[in-house]
């Protein structure tokens, strides 16, 4: 039975141990507590999914998503995000609540991975989606709410980059014309190679101008005045009417105060394919890639027939406490040793300080064979042994 | 892309609605904070396990597991309970904290289902283990723990059936000799079909004596009075060890003050084979069957190299909250509506009753289809339209 194979767990599947837990929990609360305070109502729904639903309309890649069979021959999905079967509750369970719908989770989702030590396979996340809006109000209020959360949270120095799927491929349309020229290059965005972009511009044999539009879109960083550098890009129907989004957009954030947070980033691309509109994406000042992102999804709830706008975020709980820096020190606690003899008068000291809101470790003494290594964890000790009356600290 | 199938989830999976979803979390935040008084400490394992290590250790039946292929050809299973894969990490990454360890978790497990409108295939579990720690006061613990998080939860009427694994087998054993005829009598035990246990037992053709005692193995229910019943079926070394350790518990339940919520049962059989001692489960008034079990696994952790006697308890979320008969209403909250031109206005307004702990929707008039239905999730709604200074409630 003694198999060092024992031990072992799936590649990027992670044990959450008491210190780290506690660290999580304590940041996942105040988040938690403040997207309540925003009128968002928490739900569930199941690991598993149809893949034919909501598998196909995550859109995830296929050989990201843990897959089997049930036992009438159905292909499941462990659930690689949330968006996709929130959209399948509002659709369904909640057909008879009205728009807009503000719907807050905090769960699991499953990438598979190929190898160990890299991603983790399975990661806590945090999330809204508001559905049933298409006022650049919602868009503003996900991204003020992510913004408070992050506060909340206890990250002070981050930054919110924001951008617009509809202006990316007003632009490279413009250019390149044919969409499967675009998705080349957007391929290149989306992983973040301005390398690999740059050189398969430059291999497209296009004119002096026309490079240098594409790759002007790389520069398109930074503050308001960025719209105007983007309408010198383009400026066709599709652009502008972004360009507009984007505008008033900006004024919502700036009623909400959270400009210092925000940078304009257009040539922000997202790997999710359902997202038609604003996208953004957090970073924590420590860590090179974002740990939350979101966006507007207007064409997602049609696919389950109740068709709707909508906008929501996600916040991955383990690159956030990766940002903080952070790692809790194990709780303070009380521990009670007994002997049976006096069994019940350590029951009762127990319960007193339980009531008191005290963490107390009862112990028989006979359940322990290491006192000194087992008295380690308490920051005091009262012993309650043989026969004698009252106990005391040690 | 509009199929019914849409909309369809797996067999036996549940979305989570936002009502019942603050009904347990309300439950559930409740008894955490009383498992956390008496000084355990929460963790998390994967969803995902290999086959080999924890799917083989939970004993559950090989049918109810969910299994796929890693990319690498491994069998794994969604976590079928949660002692195995804590006596996986008690065993490994816990390997330098000295015993007794306290740890808890609440989590969902998974079971395979055969039909549509029956059991849950994934549901919530709140537990705790013990390990490291073989003293009747362990057991006691954890069954008076058990006891305290269902009154936090508000549960008043509930019962706690105990029993003992080494008794039962004693008792078989001494009549039946074989340990291939007690498994068959175990089966009807563990199924509660005691007019299947009684039909088998009559079939076996035993002298009446020894009917008599396998008969009476039925009747062993109730205080402390059926100890001495119970020596009467059976009082071989086996036995009589088992019977000592649960007069022992009984013991230390009467030190915590529990005991009318106690009955012995020493035809209680579980179906985790694992299970070595005592074992129990909990029993509300409005339900038929258990809503929690637990009981002493002192083998389990020598699989994983770390020998180890352990006992602990799983409560299970949905049959608490059916126990309880209680759903939630809908969070009172303000609804701040709000047009354009006073946006600025209406986010200042929310801001500050947010700051009080109030639950405000700041909503875009523009973002709403239907303000009658929109309005019926508001306790008031307040109104910054128009030009105009000043909102004012509805």
């Amino acid at each position: 039975m003694s198999q060092p194979f024992m031990f072992e767990k799936p590649i990027g599947m992670r044990d959450t141990l008491p210190s780290y837990y506690q660290t999580k929990r304590r940041i996942r609360d105040r988040m938690e507590n403040e997207i309540g305070g925003w009128g968002y109502l928490p739900m569930e729904t199941p690991t598993l999914e149809y893949y034919d639903t909501v598998g196909n309309a995550s859109a995830i890649l296929d050989q990201q998503l843990f897959k089997l069979l049930d036992q009438q021959g159905n292909t499941l999905v462990l659930r690689p995000d949330m968006t996709a079967p929130i959209a399948r509750v509002a659709a369904s369970s909640l057909n008879d609540q009205a728009f807009p719908l503000r719907l807050t989770y905090h769960t699991n989702v499953f990438r598979a991975q190929q190898r160990e030590g890299g991603r983790p396979a399975e990661f806590e996340q945090m999330g809204v989606e508001l559905v049933g809006d298409d006022t650049a109000s919602a868009d503003g209020e996900v991204i003020a709410l992510m913004v408070a959360a992050l506060q909340e949270a206890g990250l002070e120095d981050f930054q919110i980059a924001i951008g617009h799927i509809g202006y990316v491929n007003a632009l490279l349309l413009d250019v390149l014309e044919k969409e499967e020229r675009a998705n080349t290059l957007r391929r290149f965005l989306y992983e973040k190679n301005y390398v690999g972009f740059k050189q398969h511009v430059k291999s497209l044999s296009l004119s002096a101008s026309e490079e240098n539009r594409l790759l002007g879109l790389l520069k398109l960083r930074g503050g308001p005045k960025t719209f105007n550098e983007a309408e010198e890009l383009v400026f066709n129907g599709d652009a502008a009417k972004a360009l507009d989004n984007l505008r008033q957009l900006w004024d919502v954030l700036e009623g909400y105060g959270v400009t210092e947070h925000i940078k304009l980033d257009f040539n922000l691309v997202m790997h999710m394919s359902y997202y038609t509109g604003v996208v953004f994406e957090g970073y924590g000042s420590r860590l090179g890639f974002p740990l939350s992102s979101g966006g507007r999804y207007d064409e997602l709830l049609q696919q389950f027939d109740r068709p709707a706008q909508a906008t929501g975020f996600g916040i991955r709980l383990d690159l956030l406490v990766e940002a903080l820096g952070q790692t809790e020190e194990q709780p303070q606690q009380t521990c009670i040793l007994f002997s049976k003899e006096r069994r019940k008068e350590a029951i009762e000291e127990a319960k007193q300080q339980r009531a008191q809101g005290k963490r107390v470790v009862l112990q028989d003494i006979e359940g322990v064979e290491n006192l000194d290594e087992w008295s380690t964890a308490c920051r005091e000790v009262l012993h309650f042994l043989g026969q004698q009356k009252g106990g005391g600290a040690q």
